[in-house]
Parts: C-alpha cells; sequence; structure tokens
C-alpha cells in the first residue's frame, strides 16, 4: 500500500499516471504475487508466451482497437487447447495470466502512444509545465521512458493508433471515462461482447471469432429460425437485386416506398388495427411514441409497471410526463394509483404481455379493465410476443382470443370487445421472432399520424432498406400462415423445463417461452456462462445487473423449433455439469434459502398459456421434437402466401414450391411441406423417444 | 356560420360530432360551394367519379389504412392521364375534388364505423345517456342514423377497420389527435409521403406506385449511388446466405459478430481514431452520445450549433444538460459563451461539418481552437460529408488535411495536429453516402468503450443485420479506395449549380455539395414539387417548416455522379418552366426584396470546399459527367479491396473483376474499370459537350 500511495501522489500531475485507473493502480501494488505479477512483467510474459505472443505481435492493430471482443472465452480456449494449455473447471479468461496481460498489454500500447502524443502537447501548457516542475519522476521534456515505469510495456511491437492528441485545458475527460468504466469493472456489470456467427445453413449452430470453432447458440432471440427462412430470403435477394441497398432518406424525402407501405399494411392487418407505423428498432417505437404522447397529452400522467423494458422507460422520461410505478403485474397496486387522478386526466398505462428476463405475463385484459374505468390509454408492448402467440402471431393479446382469432383469419377488421380490440398501442420487433430488424406501432389512425407527424425520432432518420423490410413481410406472412413454428417452439420449452426440473435445476417460473435459469450471482452467471462457451462449446450469455437485479443473476435460455433431441440432450448434461462444478444452488438449495426471483417459494408452475388443444397435443397433427439430421418443416402454403405480397413488384418468383433449393440456395436443414393441412405430418416426423438419462 | 355554430354546440355531447374535427365542421358548412360540396356530397360524387370511384370500392381498406401514401400526386396524375382529365399547371391533390372527396370518404368510411362501434359502448355509459337526455338530435339509441347526418356517407362501399371500440370515460385521446392533426393542417406542415421506389438498375430512376410510372430523383441521400453498387449488393447476398438475416439480439446477447467488428474497425481506421461504435442510426448514435455524456459529465454545459440537426437537439435535451444556443457558424458568438464558464467545467461543442438543408460548412479548426482553449470537447457531425468529403471520404474533417491523408494512405493512425485528430467525436451515417443504413461514433478507447457501456439506446437494441453491416463496410471500403465519384458529384454540383445560375434561379449559396433551390413559401414549395413529379416526371421533395424556418422553404436538389447531363437538361428546364409557371420568385426578385436565407444579400458565392486541383480538373484523369446510355465507372482495384475484407469469412468471391455482371446480376448502368491507377480513363468517358441552350 506504500507503493499505491506513492502512485496515487504522483497521479495528480503526472500524464501517464493520469491515465491510469486506480483500479489497475491498486492490482499493480497489492497483487505483485507470482500469479499477479506486475503489468510490465505480465506483458513481458505475454510477449513470450507460445499462444499470445505472435496474436499481439502480428495482430497488434486489431487487438488493440477490439480485443474484448475478438478474444472472447471461446477464442482463448482455442488457443489454449491448441498450445496444450490444461483449463481448470470453471476458469475464466480474468483468471488466465497470458490472456490478462495480452489485454493489459493492448490497453498498455494504446496508452502510450497516447500519452506519447499527448505529452509533447502538454509540455506546452503551464499544467503540465507545472508538473514537470513538481518533480514527477517519470515525467521529464523530451526524456527516455524508464523501463520499469508502470503502463510501460517494454516489447510492446505494433505501434497503435492512439487517442486524439489535444492540448486541451480544464476537465480531464479521458481520466472520466475511465472512471466510469473502472465502476463497471468493479461491479461486474461490463460487459465483454462474444464474437458469435449465426449460420443461416446450420440454424442454431453459430461460428465463432474463427470459422472452424462452432458453437450451439441457446441464447438468440431469433426465436423461431425465421432469420434463416428460405422465402425471406429468397425475398430479400429480390428485393436487394430491384431497389438496391439503403432507402437513401428519410420516409418524408425519397425514403418511402411500396414496401415500407406493405409492411405496415401487413402489421395493422395483423393486428387488426386501422394503421402501422415502422421504426428503426422497437426501442425507437417505444421511446418516440411514449415521449410524443406524454409530452402531448395535456398534464398526462404515465403508470408504468416495474420491469418494464428500458426503452419505455426511456421514453417516458423523455416525455418529461409525471410516472407513476406499479409493483409488477399487480392490479390491485395499478388501480390504487389509478384511482388517484380524476378520469378526465390524460392517462397512460405502459405494459408488456411477455417480460422478457423472468417470462412473466402481464394481466392484459384486466388491465383494459381498469384503463376502461379510469379512463387510460393501453400501451402495450408484445416484443417478445409477437410471432409467438395468437393463432396467426399477433401476439398475447390475440391468443387470449385465440379461436375468435383463428375463426376471423385474415380479417383486417377488429374483434369487437377482444383483448387485442381493446388495447389502443401495440408495439412489437421485427427483430426477434421475424427474424429481421425494425420495430413498429399499430393502433387508430389519428394516433398512428399523429406519431408520424410529431415523433422526431420517426420524422428525422433514414427510413429501413427496402430489402430489409421486404424480409420482414415475407416473415410475418409466412407466420400468419403456418401455426407449426409456434407450436413446436412452445413444445420444446416445455420438455426443456421438464428436463430442467428433473435434475432440480432451478428455472424461473412463468407461462411463456423464456426459460430463465437462476444462478443467482453475477460472478457465477459469468462463469457459468464461459465454461458452457469454452468446454462445452454451447452459447448462453449470462444475464447480469443491470437487465436484472443483483443476486438474480441467470442463463436466460431461449428455445426454438429448431433445436434437436440431441442438442437439448447436450445442453441440459453440460448446464447440469456445470452447476455441479461451480457448486451453484439448485432448486433445494434455494428452497432452503427461502426462495429467489420467483425459484423456491412454493408457489406452482403456472400453466403455460399455450394450452395443450391449442399445441395438438394428442391428435395427429401433434409436433414432434426433431431429431439431430432430420430437417426442418417449411411450409409450402405459408411460402406461397409470403411470395404473393411480392409477385406484383418484384415479379413472380421462379422457383417450384416444392424444392429444398430456393433460389439457388440450398437448405440443408430444412424440408418443403408441400400439404397445406395442417394434418400433413410428414415422413421426417417421428415419435418422441423417452428421454436419455442424465447424471444428477 | 349559422350552421357551425348549431353543429359546434352539440359537438360536445354526441359521439358522432365529438369525433369531428372542428376543422372540418367549417368546412362543411362555409365552403358550400359547387366546388366544395358536403361531405356526404362530396363522397358521392367520389364513388361516381369513373376514376376515384371503383378505386374506392375496389380498394376499401387500403385506402383507409394508408390512403394519403398510396394515392400520392403521381398516382392521380397517372388516373387523370388514363382517363383523360386535364390537370392545370399548379394543380395539386388537394384542388382536384375527385381526390379529396375520395380522401374525406376513406376518413369518413373509418370514423363512421368507428363511432358506430363506439356507440353501443357508449350508451351504456352515464355520460352517454346524459348526452341523449340533453337532447342531441343525432343521438338516439339504435336509432337509424338519418340520411343527412353529416360525416355519413350515402354510398361508403366497403366497410373499414374501426378504431379500438373502448368505452373509455374521461379525456377523449382520439379527438386529442384530430386537432393534433388539424394544427399541421392547418399551418400547412402536414406531411403527405411519395411512393418513391428507387430502381437499382436504373439509378437515378424510381417507380412510384405504378411500376409502369417512372420518375428521375433529384432529392435522395444516396448520394453516390452506392447503394446499387455491385460489390456492396454482391457482399450483400454472399452475407444474407451464410449468415441470414437479423442479428438476433443485442451485441450483449448473440447479436455481435466478425461482420460488426469488421465494420467498427474499418470505421475507426476510416477516421484514424483508435475505436467506433455502430448504432441502429446517426440519430440513434447522436441522441444516445449526447444524452450520455451530457447527463454523465458533472455539470456539463452543451454548446449548440443553431442549425444543428435534431438529432442532436434531442440527445441534449435528453441529457438533462445545460444547452447554451450559439449563432450558426458563429465563431465569436460561441466563444464568448464559452468564455462565461470556467475552464475546469465539462463542456461539449456539438456541431455539423455540412449543414445539409443550406449547404454551409462548419468551422471546425477555429471551434478546436476554441475547445483546446477553453477546455471543451468536440463533437462533429460528419452525416453528410462522410463518403464525399477527403480524398478517403472520412469527411470534411479529412479534406481540411487532404494532401496529408491523402498521403498517409489506409494508415490507422492518427496525423497529429491534423484536424481530424483533434476532434474527440466524430459521428456519422451509413445510410447516405454509403448507401446502407446505420450510424456510429469514432473516438477514443475509453470514450466509446463508455457510451457502449452506459448508453441505453445502443445496449438494449437488436443490432443492425449483418448483411447489412457487410454492405456498409463494402461501401466504405470501395469509397475509401475510389475518389472517383466524389470528384465527378461535385462536378455535377458545380455545373447544375452554374446552369441555375444562368437561370436567375435561386439557389442558396454554399461550398458544399447540396443544391438548396429557394422558393420562399410552403405551399408554393409544395406546388412545384407536387408540378415536377406530375407533368415532369422529376421528383424533388419541398422542405418545408419545421425542417427549415418558415418563409425559407426550398427545393434541396441532390446531385449525384450519375445523373447524367439528358437528366440535367430535363431538370433545369423543368426547374425553369415551374418558377414561371408557378411565378415563383428569381434571384433578382430575392435581391429587390433585400435578400432572404443568404439568397440576393450581396455575398459572393463561397469557393466550393473541393478545388480544381481536389477534382483533377485540367488533368487527363479529370472527370466527366455521363451521357445518358454511358456506363458509370466502378473502379476494379477498389473493387478488389471491398472483396478483399470478406474472402476470409464468406470465401473468395468467385465472379472475375472485370465483369459488367457481378454475382449473377447485370448492372446495365455501369462498366468495371480495370486500370488501377487514377488516370486510366477508359474510352467510355467523353469530353462535356457545350450546354444546351434553355429557354429564359
Amino acid at each position: 500500500m506504500d507503493k499505491l500511495s506513492t502512485l496515487t501522489r504522483f497521479k495528480a500531475s503526472c500524464p501517464f499516471l493520469g491515465r491510469t485507473k486506480t483500479a489497475t493502480l491498486r492490482t499493480l501494488c497489492t497483487k505483485a504475487s507470482p500469479s499477479f505479477p506486475s503489468i510490465s512483467l505480465l506483458t513481458e510474459r505475454a510477449t513470450k508466451c507460445p499462444v499470445m505472443g505472435p496474436a499481439l505481435n502480428v495482430r497488434g492493430q486489431e487487438i488493440v482497437a477490439g480485443y474484448a471482443s475478438i478474444a472472447g472465452t471461446g477464442d482463448v480456449a482455442q488457443m489454449h487447447k491448441a498450445s496444450g494449455v490444461t483449463v481448470p473447471p470453471g476458469a475464466t479468461v480474468e483468471m488466465c495470466p497470458h490472456a490478462s496481460a495480452a489485454r493489459a498489454a493492448a490497453r498498455t500500447a494504446t496508452d502510450l502512444a497516447s500519452a506519447a502524443t499527448a505529452e509533447k502537447a502538454r509540455l506546452k501548457t503551464d499544467t503540465a509545465k507545472a508538473a514537470a516542475a513538481a518533480g514527477c519522476p517519470f515525467h521529464k521534456a523530451g526524456a527516455q521512458i524508464p523501463a520499469d515505469h508502470p503502463r510501460v510495456p517494454q516489447s510492446a511491437a505494433a505501434p497503435a493508433p492512439a487517442a486524439a492528441s489535444t492540448a486541451r485545458a480544464g476537465f480531464n475527460y479521458e481520466a472520466f471515462y475511465a472512471g466510469e468504466l473502472d465502476k463497471k469493472h468493479q461491479d461486474k456489470s461490463y460487459r465483454y461482447f462474444n464474437n458469435i456467427n449465426r449460420l443461416a445453413a446450420k440454424f442454431p449452430v453459430a461460428h465463432t471469432n474463427s470459422v472452424k470453432e462452432e458453437v450451439q447458440v441457446w441464447c438468440s432471440n431469433d426465436y423461431l429460425g425465421m432469420g434463416n427462412n428460405p422465402v425471406v430470403l429468397e425475398t430479400m435477394h429480390r428485393a436487394l437485386d430491384k431497389y438496391g441497398h439503403g432507402a437513401g432518406g428519410t420516409r418524408n424525402i425519397a425514403g418511402n416506398g411500396a414496401m415500407h407501405l406493405g409492411l405496415e399494411q401487413e402489421l395493422a392487418t395483423l393486428h387488426r388495427k386501422p394503421a402501422a407505423l415502422v421504426f428503426s428498432s422497437c426501442y425507437v417505437a417505444n421511446d418516440a411514441t411514449l415521449s410524443t404522447l406524454g409530452s402531448k397529452l395535456p398534464g398526462c400522467i404515465l403508470f408504468s409497471d416495474t420491469m418494464n423494458h428500458a426503452s419505455m422507460i426511456q421514453g417516458m422520461r423523455h416525455s418529461g410526463a409525471k410516472r407513476v410505478i406499479f409493483k409488477h403485474n399487480e392490479l390491485a397496486d395499478l388501480e390504487s394509483k389509478l384511482a388517484q387522478y380524476p378520469k378526465e386526466t390524460p392517462k397512460i398505462i405502459a405494459f408488456e404481455s411477455v417480460y422478457s428476463m423472468c417470462g412473466s405475463i402481464g394481466p392484459i385484459k384486466e388491465i383494459c379493465d381498469l384503463a376502461e374505468q379510469y379512463g387510460a390509454l393501453t400501451f402495450l408492448d408484445e416484443v417478445h410476443a409477437v410471432g409467438l402467440y395468437g393463432p396467426r402471431g399477433a401476439g398475447v393479446a390475440e391468443h387470449l382470443d385465440y379461436d375468435a382469432h383463428k375463426a376471423a383469419g385474415n380479417s383486417p377488421h377488429p374483434i369487437k370487445g377482444s383483448v387485442m380490440d381493446r388495447i389502443d398501442i401495440i408495439t412489437g420487433t421485427l427483430g426477434k421472432a421475424y427474424g429481421a430488424v425494425g420495430g413498429y406501432i399499430a393502433g387508430s389512425d389519428d394516433l398512428v399520424d399523429m406519431i408520424r407527424s410529431y415523433a422526431p425520432g420517426f420524422i428525422f432518420t433514414t427510413s429501413l432498406p427496402p430489402a430489409t423490410v421486404a424480409g420482414a413481410r415475407a416473415s410475418i406472412v409466412y407466420q400468419k400462415e403456418f401455426n407449426g413454428d409456434r407450436q413446436l417452439k412452445q413444445l420444446n420449452v416445455r420438455e426443456a423445463k421438464r428436463r430442467f426440473a428433473e435434475l432440480d435445476i432451478p428455472v424461473v417460473p412463468g407461462p411463456s417461452h423464456i426459460v430463465p435459469v437462476l444462478v443467482g450471482d453475477a460472478a457465477l452467471a459469468k462463469a457459468a456462462s464461459d465454461t458452457l462457451l469454452a468446454k462445452h462449446n454451447i452459447y448462453v450469455q449470462s444475464i447480469n445487473y443491470p437487465t436484472v437485479a443483483v443476486g438474480e443473476e441467470r442463463l436466460r435460455i431461449t428455445v426454438t423449433p429448431r433445436h434437436t433431441r440431441e442438442q437439448l440432450d447436450k445442453l441440459i448434461s453440460a448446464v447440469d455439469t456445470v452447476f455441479t462444478d461451480l457448486k451453484i444452488n439448485r432448486l433445494k438449495d434455494w428452497v432452503r434459502e427461502g426462495g429467489r426471483a420467483g425459484v423456491g417459494i412454493g408457489d406452482a408452475e403456472p400453466a403455460p398459456i399455450w394450452t395443450d388443444a391449442q399445441l395438438s397435443l394428442g391428435t395427429p397433427s401433434a409436433p414432434h421434437m426433431l431429431r439431430d439430421g432430420q430437417r426442418a418443416v417449411v411450409d409450402a402454403k405459408a411460402v406461397a402466401a409470403a411470395r404473393s405480397r411480392f409477385n406484383a413488384l418484384l415479379g413472380p418468383a421462379t422457383t417450384s414450391s416444392n424444392k429444398t433449393a430456393i433460389n439457388g440456395m440450398t437448405f440443408t436443414g430444412m424440408q418443403m411441406r408441400t400439404g397445406t393441412g395442417p394434418v400433413a405430418i410428414d415422413k421426417l416426423d417421428i415419435p418422441i423417444p423417452p428421454p436419455v438419462a442424465t447424471a444428477a
């Protein structure tokens, strides 16, 4: 600690130390053990390391620019494997002296170049002169940097791009940024992005940083695999050839075309609303719509579920309107708060159908009742539900009147008194179950027209590319016409939950498709995710604060209709092993501790919102989990419906609808189902075998 | 007015009139002339009209859902033409009784269905009962709607989707929306989106609502035609086949891959900064970055140019930090405001390089000087400059040290003391000159990492699709390697400005590529735009308030390297005709009136920022405007460079680089230039003929 205080003393005036994070200094000084040597030693070791050294020298710039992303856990694991290094169970990148040192060296190289540049300029300023005069031992104009100066690598081979070399007076912005990042490191909320490249032809498999290293993805929100559906890709190829890439302008200036208008009409019909409007994302849709409504409606009060998504929270904040938070899904709390304001006061109740991190479902019908009683608008975020619920994929609001909507088919007219009809504003995404990108709102003509006319986040931005919106529309049409993906997804979700329950692995209870496996600790959750990736080639991102509360960290597993039984077996077994190796709490442990995040508190698992009848269970058309080597079903009728939307503008599709290869692409995992009825099970659907026994 | 007061009296209690806009009532009552009959008469006329009637009946739902977009000016003009209706010069959709009536009918049909639905529900409420008791003549439970009731069309053939049928107490939201829309109609700022579908193979030509009706586009921000560049489309086709459509998640959860990391590295290198970060759009990039910085930097003051884009204004507002507005490009004003705060106070100067609506260019270097002096960060929006300025397309900041950057080539290292190096934060778009979609920031490692770690607008949104970012990267690489598009664009801009000047047509002076033709009146600007489209098949959107100040309305013309001399001739002649027909002020008129928006105030046109030498004028490699039938140049070296970025992941491109057809696509307007040097002019470049004489 003596060394730390010395270093800290010089920090304020020395350009090198001033750029060094206090946490780094502390590490430097307090952890000078064989496993945590000083940075210069680490750097030296890294460059001498047969694994990291060459990478450091050869890929200098890339490492500096994006190291954390490039050398993710998988990357390091691969390098270790290649060089025969044995990684202990539960090891993370942070624990590896080579990887840590390489990261530090990369960072240091940047800092060094940056500091060296800054030094010249700084010396011109009084501040720097004063610092030099104050006797900073490392700070002499033009002096050689001493070999033992902290943060100076002895062998940083490649020069690196430096930060802006301004000789600016006043506030130290770079130190401020570094401090904010330190906070993230210290509370373990700093995020390292994994490099995951999902392969269209091998869904749900992705390659990592190396094209040769493949992993099974269990956390993507491409919930149905529509990102590689043949008719989606076919439509996009055609639209790309005809209309090129970008839209070229805002919706008002050259960026509004038939593809955009067609998508909005499709969305309006999907939700049986008069109008819809597409945005860059649903984050933007929520933000723009709530901020516009909240700021324009006179004296508006916004009622917001505690678990609402960040985009809604931002929109409400940006509106400047008063916000009233009600407890998650608690109607009594909401009502008591609504009752405090006159009926004539404009109000918006903002909530979600499926809450994505815990899998709970909002009491939509009951909230509509309260809204009518207290004169409030209903704003329902169906982001994690569109494509997945309802007989046509319009979301949970549609699902609640399943049979009526099924009977009404593709009529654009509202079903009077239905839950979906009673919702004023539905927002949804094109980026999850529809496998595309973008977001939207649906509602009355004048509501949509007002947002179109007033929301800066809609008005002043380039519209989505024609090919993108065409792909999204093809996906929506396909899912309107084909219920099989939704059914099979839910069946697989049930199976995954059942298998976890057998092994006493804690899953947050819920009636939806979300499978949140509780870990309950930030470091453990990250270690579990890293180990699954490194040792089992399974990618499930850990979900930590601030996305979930501290202590409720989890692995959020998304099960798709395209995951096979063998892939599920592997997942269950790997999670089980990791739980054992890392000593993560099982369900019985949470019960003993009084429960957490809904786990182990004695409540029964709620009934899934998709009933057995809705899944066609017990009938000949019941869905069945795929086996490895089986081809997924592509519904010919749905393909034909999707194509029909584009034939007028893109010309008739040239390939026949019962081929596996569409538009020259071969989809190795898919086979077109030519039967148009819901019952025609093709020969690839085989009975589900009994579950594989797994060691506890 | 007697009728109006009667109607207004009942408005508050009658469910039909309550939903009727006051302005509509006024129109109904005061304009009952042969050309403005009552709505029921208009509707009747519309359905009897040989042109609009069948459309109304057949396409009922589409018209209701999106009429204003579907039947734009071009649409109506085409229908008129087909049925032999002669349209007088300057006529707009609003002036046509058929089109207006059809719109009204569509609107009325919606309202009717909506009101009829609401009626039943409403009658259950005390409010409605009271209204009935109060004796509203039209309001009786279960009563037949009288034939002469206003807002009831006599012949609305198709039923229409209705608004949500809630029986809600309290505030009348629908009336509020309608009122807000009325304001837009009344101040002429209501926007009708034109249906423009830009054709990749015929750039800059688009089809309208009808695939058979083609127009020449002169206002797209696909500034260089990169939206249809062959290597861009080839890369996207390849990426789409390999990685499918959507990214499937946020950057933190399954939505981060090699395409994203590669694009960010490309952008960092482009701006010679250590790091870059990609967002859904540059609107989001500006909003997220400024709101995050402004809210986190302690006591931060934001200094903002009056002409800054809406996205920056929103970001600054959302930050909650103090904002200080300085006069457009006025350094003395900025300095006097900076000087009012201590140097130690964190400050951000937010400004643009090219201001998109007037074409002025910010004094970047001088603002850097002030920033250093007063301890401020510089935040430079290069949205309308990236791809277009500098020897590699990095923007105006690069252009200001043209030769140094040209000499440095693709080095990622900053050029010490250069303007680009002195800017702390550069933001740019992928959606304009790069012809894609998305936005980004570039800056120091820790700045970028802090925004990555803290900005909700980045964190909580699905990342852009891999194929989209691959296309953007291919475009950036191509433009880094090939200067010809930039040069030819600027040459064409010069020519367009010269031709307008010859005809005394007022262009707002400026040194950039923006050609703002001043009209100076909202209705005239819209009429000019509508007439150009309807009579000349030329699409230039009018720019009205709030995008520009009232009285400074304009036609903002964007000239690309792909516009031909014949297309320019047609544009100049058409604008000239429209100016004459609509009696729009020429330059001499503005001089007489004392000038407006920089026009006619005696200042000389500033020298273009691209010098003659930078355009290679007077050398054998000088660019030449294309002629009709000529093929545009595609640079083989740039294509090879773009392909090289993707070969490792997408496999080597299979087509030879000197073919016009790439990846099976035939680009009728392009020819690959196989010479790698800048001088190799192919045989398609022919001398520019003297300008065609045009009637004044």
